[in-house]
C-alpha cells in the first residue's frame, strides 16, 4: 500500500504522472443501483480546469473523463468504477532543463532520494495534476450523498492575505463564488485579489489561501471513535491535498484560547431542519430505524464544534477551513542545488498559477465527499 | 474495522472504557529484537498522569502495565505486544446522575444516537482515559525509532491564551518543560498559566490551549504519496486526539497568508547533521545504501515546510502545531436536555481537569511515534 | 500488520504465547446492542481444551476468559471486546532441552530465521494454543449470527484413515458428535478412531484427519467479489489454523473429474427454508426490503456448489471440509538439526495430543463465524 | 472495500466487466527501478489467450494491454502502475435472451439478489475474462520476483479425470506443458485429454481439471502469522478464482490419513541450493544480512509440507494443487427459473470454453506471484 488509495467501504485508487499517458481512478464500493453519467464526472473536473484569471495556467487540460466499468444502463453495478483521463497538450520539454535540478518547495529531492528515480516531466506524480483522478472519484462520491440531501460546498476565504466575507458576513455569497474564476464568494474581495494576482505575475511571484468548506444536510452518527473520527479522516483527507499545510474545525486555533463556558455548544431540542434532510429514516441508514425509541431529535445553539462531537457528526453543519502554501514553481531566480550537489540558480519554467487555491476548491470537495461516502457505509456496520 | 485501530505495518489496536475493568493495547507488526521493557511503557504513562497543579483531576490512576505478550527475555519477538491496564480507583457513582443527561461539549448524544446505548460511566470509552492505551502503544513505538536516534518532543505551547516562548526565543527551554508538571517551556510563563488555572478553577471554568511538536532525527525519505503523505498521517493521528480542533505544519496557517519568494526553503549542500543521525544507511532503512550514486545530501535555509515536501520528509525538523479545545466538563450550571428530550440545567461532578492540554503533551508524542514508526516500514518496501 | 489480525468490519486481533503471561483477542467492530455473557465465551473454550481420550494432552487449560471491554450491562457498546486468557499450568521446564533443536513439523527452524529470535516454550506463538484466542472472538461472532438463525456446525470426518458416516449415510448423527470427545458423528466410527489412537500413543506416533463443516440458516447474498468471495475468505480463514493442508467446497476435488451437465445443481423456485430463516427481511440485513420487487426465491435440487456461486452465498448450506495434517510432536525418535548445524536425535518431550482433530473443531466454528459475520457486515454496504 | 483489491503492500485493484468498454488494473506498491515494459505483461496475457484445442472459446480477445502510469524510462517509479486492456469482440447480442434467465452455475441469481441489478453481457463482471486484469498485474509482480531468481510455473494436471505425469514420473515435462495449448505435462495425456474434449463438445458438454503449482527459488522467511501464513494467502488468491474448489499444499489431504513419523520432513544441513538462490543476502530482503550468526542453513529430506511450516516458507519448493469445476454454460438443455419465477428450459448460448483448466494456469501463477510479492515486501518488516 504505497499510499495511492483511500477509504475503508468507499475505496478509490487514483493513479497518473503529469506529463505520462493518462490519469484516473478507480472506485471500488460505490454502492449499486446509483444513477451515474460522465456529465456527472465531467461537471467536477470542468471546475477544477484553470480559469481565465491572472493567476491562472495556460495549459489546456481537456481533461474529458471515460468511464471504463462498473456502470450500466446508467447505473452503478456495485463494481469498481475505473474513470480514464488521457493527458493532452503536455509541454515535456519544459521541463527537460529540470531533470536534474529541485526546485525549491517541490517534491524533486524528496522523491528521487525514496524511489532512487523520478520523472522530472511536470513534478510527474507530485504534480497537483494528481489531483484530477480524486476529482473524478469524489464526483461518484458526491452523486451517491446527493441522494440524502448531503451537499458540500467550498470557496476560497483568501488569497494572499485578503480575506472574503465570513457565513453570515454582509456580501458573502456561495451563488457569487461558483460564478467568478476565483471562487471567492464576494465580488469586492474577488476583485481586490484578482489584482493582487496580476501584480504577483508580474513580480514573478505567487500566493497561498484558505479554502473553507460547509457540508450541510449530513446526518448525526458518522464518524467511528477512536482514530476514524469524522474530523481526523477528514484532516487526512485534506492535508494529503499537495501543498496544505493546516486544518482547523468550527472555532478551530480560537478554541485553543477560549473556556469551557463559552466553547461548549448548549444542546436545544428539535433539530431545526425538516426530517427529510436528517437521513435518520432515510435510505442511506438504515439500520437507524429499527432504534425504538432512541435518543431526541436535538440540535445546538452554537455550532463551535464544528459539526462534530466526539468524532462523530452532530446533525449541524460540519464547517472546516485549509491553508494552502503560495505556489512553489515561480519565475523568478532562486538558488537551489543539483543532482551533483553544485549549487546553482534556477527561474522555473512552464505554465504554473500564480495561486492554485481556486482550483483546490474543487478538490476539497471532493476529498470531503470520499469521507463522507465512506463513513455512511461504514455507519451502516454499526448497531443490530 | 470500527475505528480502534491505526497503522499499516506497526498497527495498533487499543480497548477499554472509562471505568470498566481495564484498557490496554495491541501492537502488531512491531520488528523483532528490539530490548522493552515494563519501564518503558510506565515512563510514557507516567507523564500522562494527573499533575498537582490546579488544573488536575484528583483520580488517582495508578495506570500500572502489564505486558502479556510478545516480549521474551527482554526482546520484541515479533509477535503482537499486549498491554494491560487496570482501571482503578473509579467513582463511577460520580455518574450516577448523568446517564440521562447529555452532558454539553461531550460525545453522550452522538454516541448513543450513533449505538443505541452507551456507558455513562466517565464517558465509556469517549472519555480521555481512553489515551492510556494510545500512550502504552507510543511507548512502544518510541523505544523503536530511538534506536535510530529519532527523538520526538511535545510541549504546552500556550494555555488560555497566554503562549509560552517559542523555540529561539529567550527563555525556551525543553528542559523546563519537563520539570513543571504543565510542561511548559519557560518558568515565567508556566506561572502565569497556574495562576489562570487555579482563577479558572474557582469560576468553575476550563482552558484549552495549543500543543507543539518536534520530532528531529527523522531521516529523508519517510511518508508514502499521496493520500498517506507524512502530514496527512500525523494529522490523522493528531486530530484523533478527543479535544483537537487543529492542527498546522510549518509556517502552517501563515503560509496561506505568503508569496512562494518568501515561503519557499533554500536548498543548501549538506545535512547539517552528523552522518549517524541520518540513517541513511542506518539499519532502519537498510534499502537505502543500495542506491548509488543517488542524489546528493540536502539541507535547507529555512524550515517553513516543517520537514516535509511532497508529503515525504526531508530531513529536517518535523515541527508541528496543535489546538485543544476547552475541557467540555464544567462545574459551572449549563443548559442541556435530557434523553427523553427535556431541557434541563446540570453541573458536571466528577474529578475532571481544568485543563488537558499539559497531559495531552505525552499523547501526542504518542501518536507522532505511532505514525513514525509504520511509515519507516512501509518505507522499506519502497525500492529494489 | 504482522498478520495477528483478521476482518474489515468485524475485525479481531489476538496476541499471545503458549507460555507467556496471557492470550487474548480484540474484537473491534462488533455491533452495538448485542446480549454477550462470558459464559457465551467460556461455552466455546470448554469445548476446544484437551479432552479425555487417549489422544489427548493432560495439561489442564483452564481457560477462564475474563472481558475487560465492550460490554455494558449485559450488552455489546459497539467499542472494542477485549477478552483475557491467564496461561495456567505450563510446564515450561518441558522445553529448555529444546531451545536449540528444531522440532521436525514445527515452525522453529522458519521462525527463528524470520524474526532472529525465537520463544521456545512450547512453540511460543506458533503454538496451538493460539487458538484460544481465535474460539475466544469466534464465540462473539457466533452470537452475533446466531439472532439470525445462522448456525456453525463443525465435526471430525475423518482420522488416520478412519472415516465417520456422512450427512445422509446411516448413522451419522451430529449429536454423537458432541457427545463423545473425539467429536465424530457416529459411534462405532468413534470406537474404532478411539482405538486407533490408543495404539498410535503406545507407538508413541501421531494422526492426522478431517473436519466437516456445515454453515445452516445463511442469507443469500454474501460474499464480496472478485478477491473476497466467501469461499476464498474461508479458505483463508481455514487454512490459518496451523496443520491445515487443504480445503475443498461442496464437491470438491470431485468436481475436477466430473462434467457441467452433472455437476451443475438445477435452480428451483422457492428456498425450501422457512422466511423467517432467511434472513432477508431480518435485522442482519436491513437494506434488503428495499429491493421490489427483486429476485424470485430460489433453491437448488443439489448442493455440488456447496452453497455459493460466484463467491456469493446462495442461501444452500455452506458445506466445506479441511484436512489436518498429523500432529507434528511425537515421542518417537527424529533425526533433526542444531542451532549451531550439527545433526540430532531428538524425541519431542512434553504433554502433546495424539491427534489435534477434535481439538480443531471448535476453531474451525470459530473462524467461519468470523468471516460470516465480517462479510455479513460488509454486505449491508452493497447497495443503495 | 468491495471485494476488488488484493494484497498489503503489493497491492492489485481490478475492474472491468467482459462486455464494458475496458479491464485492466492498478498495482500500487510495485517497488521503483524494476526494468518493465508492455512486452512483459503481453506475454502473460498471450498465455490466458484462448488456445486452438476444441476445448476453446472462439472469441478472438486481442488484449493489447497498455501501460498507463508508473513506468518512465522503461523503469517503475513506484508510482501506481495503471494497465488498460480494451475489451474487442464482444458479442453482446449473444447474451440478449439471458437477461431473464438464471444459468446454472453462474452468479447470475446471486448477484441480481446481492446488487438489485446486474450486467447480463457475458456475466458482467462475473466473467471469467475478469481475469485479465489478474493476469496483468501478476506480471509485474513475477517480473519484480524473477530479480531474485524466483520462478513459478502451473501445469494442468488432469481435466475430466485423465491425470497427466507427476513430477518424478516418466514423461513428465513443463517444456511440453508450455508447448500444447492444454499446458499439460506429458505428450500422451494431452492427446488423451484433447480427445475427451472434442467428445465433450460434441456431447454439448463441459470437463474440469486440476491445476498444479510450483514456486521454487524463494527464500525461507516469507509468510506471516498467525492469519497470514503463507497457505492461507495463497489458498484465498486460489480461491478466489472463479470455478475453484479447493486446494491443498504438500501432502495436501492425504496428510489427513498419514501419521506423523510418515508425514514429518527431516530437516538436514544445507540449502541443497546454490547460495544466490536463497536471496538471504540478496537484494529483496535486505535485513537478512543484519542476523549474525543466525540459524544454520537447513534443508529437508522430503516435501510433504509443501514448502512452508508454521505458514511460513521453508526454502523448498512450494507445491500446491488446486481443482477447477466444470464450466458452468453448456449448450445442452438445462431447466432452471426466470426473474418472474417461472421454471424455464435453456442452452447457454455464446462461445463458451469446453474446459477453462488450461487458461486457468496462468491465472493461477498470477496469484501467487502478486501473494509473493506481497508478502516479500512484507517480510522486510519483520526484524530490526
Amino acid at each position: 500500500m504505497a499510499g495511492n488509495s483511500f477509504g475503508t467501504l468507499f475505496r478509490v485508487s487514483t493513479f497518473g504522472e503529469s506529463h505520462g499517458p493518462a490519469l484516473g481512478c478507480v472506485v471500488d464500493g460505490c454502492p449499486a443501483g446509483i444513477p451515474l453519467s460522465v456529465d456527472d464526472i465531467r461537471r467536477d473536473l470542468r471546475r477544477r480546469r484553470p480559469g481565465h484569471s491572472p493567476g491562472s495556467t495556460t495549459r489546456q487540460e481537456g481533461d474529458e473523463p471515460e468511464i471504463l466499468s462498473g456502470v450500466y444502463e446508467g447505473k452503478t453495478l456495485g463494481t469498481p468504477i475505473a474513470i480514464l483521463i488521457r493527458n493532452r497538450d503536455q509541454h515535456s520539454g519544459d521541463y527537460e532543463g529540470l531533470k536534474d535540478l529541485y526546485r525549491p518547495g517541490h517534491a524533486d529531492w524528496t522523491w528521487e532520494l525514496k524511489y532512487g528515480l523520478r520523472d522530472p516531466r511536470g513534478g510527474g506524480r507530485s504534480s497537483g495534476r494528481e489531483t484530477a483522478g480524486r476529482v473524478a472519484a469524489g464526483a461518484i462520491a458526491r452523486t451517491f450523498l446527493a441522494r440524502d440531501g448531503i451537499v458540500i460546498q467550498a470557496w476560497t476565504a483568501s488569497i494572499g492575505g485578503i480575506h472574503a466575507p465570513v457565513p453570515g458576513e454582509e456580501g458573502f455569497s456561495l451563488t457569487e463564488a461558483e460564478q467568478n474564476s476565483l471562487r471567492v464568494p464576494g465580488k469586492k474581495a474577488a476583485e481586490r485579489i484578482e489584482a493582487l494576482l496580476g501584480d504577483l505575475q508580474k513580480a514573478e511571484d505567487s500566493a497561498g489561501g484558505l479554502v473553507s468548506c460547509r457540508i450541510s444536510g449530513l446526518p448525526p452518527g458518522l464518524g467511528e471513535p477512536v482514530f476514524d473520527k469524522l474530523s481526523a479522516i477528514l484532516g487526512r483527507a485534506i492535508l494529503s491535498i499537495g501543498a496544505c499545510k493546516g486544518i482547523q474545525f468550527g472555532a478551530g486555533f480560537a478554541a485553543a484560547g477560549s473556556t469551557g463556558s463559552a466553547h461548549n455548544d448548549t444542546p436545544v431540542r428539535g433539530t431545526g431542519r425538516p426530517r427529510a434532510a436528517t437521513g435518520e429514516a432515510g435510505p442511506l441508514l438504515p439500520g437507524e430505524a429499527a432504534v425504538s425509541p432512541g435518543p431526541p431529535d436535538l440540535s445546538f445553539k452554537t455550532n463551535n464544534a464544528g459539526g462534530t462531537l466526539g468524532g462523530i457528526s452532530t446533525g449541524m453543519d460540519v464547517e472546516f477551513q485549509a491553508a494552502f502554501k503560495p505556489v512553489a514553481s515561480i519565475s523568478r531566480i532562486q538558488r537551489t542545488v543539483d543532482r551533483y550537489g553544485a549549487e546553482q540558480e534556477l527561474s522555473v519554467p512552464g505554465r504554473h498559477d500564480v495561486c492554485i487555491v481556486p482550483r483546490v476548491v474543487p478538490v476539497v470537495e471532493a476529498m470531503a465527499a470520499l469521507v463522507l461516502a465512506d463513513l455512511a457505509l461504514r455507519h451502516r456496520a454499526a448497531k443490530v
